[in-house]
């Protein structure tokens, strides 16, 4: 197995895995299919090999040349090679051999086992040292669309957040009150999910956290919620039709804010809007992350990280989104060109145990120009 | 790396995955986290390498009994390999050196371009040859109930589907109305799916399949449903809180049922009956599968494999069930040995284009004597 950078023009690219969550699987069969399957590209065709269940829904549904019957190819394995049983190490040997292929190009996350049985049955594999599809990061206007689409089902949930807290009213121990019954992060999160899924997507791990809860920014809030504190709504939720990802994030709050909590929001928003004009082909993803950093500390925003967790701005400006939430290219730590076409995330925020947390995201395509927009909804947090 | 069937005293157990989806993963971590990270066990100790982000979560919610912080062993891997960028490879030989662990037992879907890596910093890996926890396929009390009350939400979903089909009319052409608009597959999943949510589990690829399209046991259904025709109603939800799956189907009709529907419908609720009765612990679950083949052709019922696809009872009668909606064991027809505390689905079908097809799902837990039923649900199926 030895690695290189670039693709052999002799291998094929060979794919092992399942497409609902597999993203490169997905993004070349173009189907769902829940458990992994071989795909193979080999001059200028994509085969796949499905079984009898997934057999006609390939046929249909995929973006495949060309269907391969799974039960066939294991008997015409077990023949070849002799053997009882024929599993897909044994299927994928005898198709390199029945399509004269030389060596099979494979994902950094191809499965470990059964590169070692294709090693042992003499098959010459070609790890791929990034990405398998780095086009994936290049967003045609279909995806940039299928992105937006996800990103109107996390303003449907916004939407949703907003008149339940208009709805809502302040109980006397200060805790958010709906029909009588406290309103919980888990009440929130509920009615956000269903109105997604009415909209057309899933909404997982949605976050609706309040108060103290919202610091620690991947914790999705539990229990009561309560006047106010500032509440962040983060929403990414997977089109059912595409498997494309939206993901925007509001801060509100249900009462009246202090002061410190409006230069807080104010501070996050001043740093998405810079944000979001730095973004353009050809800049390093870090020189945007550097920026917020930068305009944090100016207004006085200090970050640290400590055994407890870490409290300021901690965590990366944004990321690729498209069939993953979190793929290529970044706005962070690391060094990462922006190219024409790229969808990334812009979500400057900030937490401090006490006063709150705020995060404020939207999703761009990066451009020549000025990025273009691919999520819409208003900024107004306050909610009387 | 050496391959080896029992783990060796010698060795740390590794995984480096995210645990929305690698089941391992979440098993072991026992918390929810969507990117890849590194936990190992070690001396009887469950360890994690979690970042800032989710950190203090990490030691709030997870199984863990260590929490280390990515960054600070980042930091290390960089001083102590003297190299300027550290990733999971090196942060993984920075910990074997640390703990003085000789060799790391991995997973046979262990991701082979971080192998690679490893291999180069002389790391000792030592993958798998079966599961990497075998001890999954047993289900312990508590999962058990997780399983059962996946399969309360899939009853919810029925429920949901009886109350639509029944308020549903007959249209002139055949099709079934619903508040005037035609009902369709995509209508009755929605409902299905936002009933199970609200129960506290995700629904995806739900199957609301009438007439040919059931046929297709993957197809989920497209397009208006029929009177007179049988429906498939195949509902695997994951519940929220734990991560367990339900699997249940179900198969209706709306109208008036052919003798011939009748007939089928009673041999494939036969066939489940006897199946049920033949699962128990130290059986093979071929043994089981056979069962349901036989009985079929008995029964007259051919099934065949053809270039279109096939007809007949071509899917296996059932599947392991628990964090992932596959798993061990198997009723099928390769061999897999039941075990005490197992949980299996149950679930044979018959499927003819033109007369239609039906499938009837429970699950058990195996059991010395006869299984435990981890499902309910009524099986009257004809809604006039």
């Amino acid at each position: 197995m030895s690695r290189q950078t670039s693709p052999s023009r002799k291998a094929a690219t060979l794919l092992y895995a399942e497409s609902e969550h597999g993203a490169d699987q997905l993004y070349f069969a173009g189907f769902r299919v829940g458990d992994p399957f071989i795909t193979f590209a080999w001059r200028g065709q994509r085969f796949g090999v499905l079984n009898a269940l997934e057999f006609g829904r390939a046929r249909k549904e995929s973006a495949l040349d060309r269907v391969l019957s799974l039960e066939d190819w294991t008997e015409k394995s077990k023949r070849e090679l002799k053997v009882g049983q024929a599993g897909p190490a044994e299927v994928i040997a005898t198709l390199t051999r029945a399509f004269k292929i030389p060596a099979l190009r494979v994902a950094a996350d191809f499965p470990l086992g059964l590169a070692l049985k294709l090693q042992k049955l003499r098959v010459k594999l070609e790890p791929a040292d990034g990405a398998l599809f780095p086009q994936r990061e290049i967003k045609s206007p279909a995806e940039a669309r299928a992105i937006a689409e996800g990103n109107r089902c996390s303003a449907v949930g916004f939407a949703a957040v907003e008149k339940l807290l208009k709805r809502a009213t302040i109980a006397r121990n200060g805790q958010l009150l709906l029909d009588r019954r406290p309103l919980t992060s888990e009440r929130l999160r509920e009615e956000i999910e269903v109105a997604c899924l009415r909209a057309g997507a899933v909404s997982l791990n949605t976050i609706a956290a309040g108060g103290d809860q919202a610091c620690d920014p991947h914790c999705v809030g539990h229990g009561p919620l309560r006047a106010h504190e500032l509440i962040i709504v983060d929403i990414f939720p997977r089109v059912i039709a595409t498997g494309y990802h939206g993901d925007m994030t509001r801060t509100f709050l249900k009462g009246s804010p202090s002061d410190a909590q409006r230069k807080l929001v104010a501070a996050v928003r001043a740093a998405h809007g810079e944000a979001i004009e730095a973004v353009r082909a050809g800049i390093d993803g870090r020189t945007v992350h550097d920026g917020v950093v930068e305009h944090f500390k100016k207004l006085g925003y200090e970050t640290k990280r400590g055994a407890k967790g870490a409290i300021g701005f901690f965590h990366g400006t944004g990321h690729g989104l498209g069939l993953e939430v979190h793929e290529g290219p970044s706005l962070g730590r690391r060094e990462s060109k922006l190219r024409t076409g790229a969808v990334v995330t812009v979500e400057p925020g900030l937490y401090y145990p006490g006063l709150g947390g705020c995060r404020i995201e939207d999703v761009v395509q990066v451009m020549a120009g000025a990025p273009k927009l691919l999520s819409d909804y208003h900024y107004r947090w306050v909610i009387r």
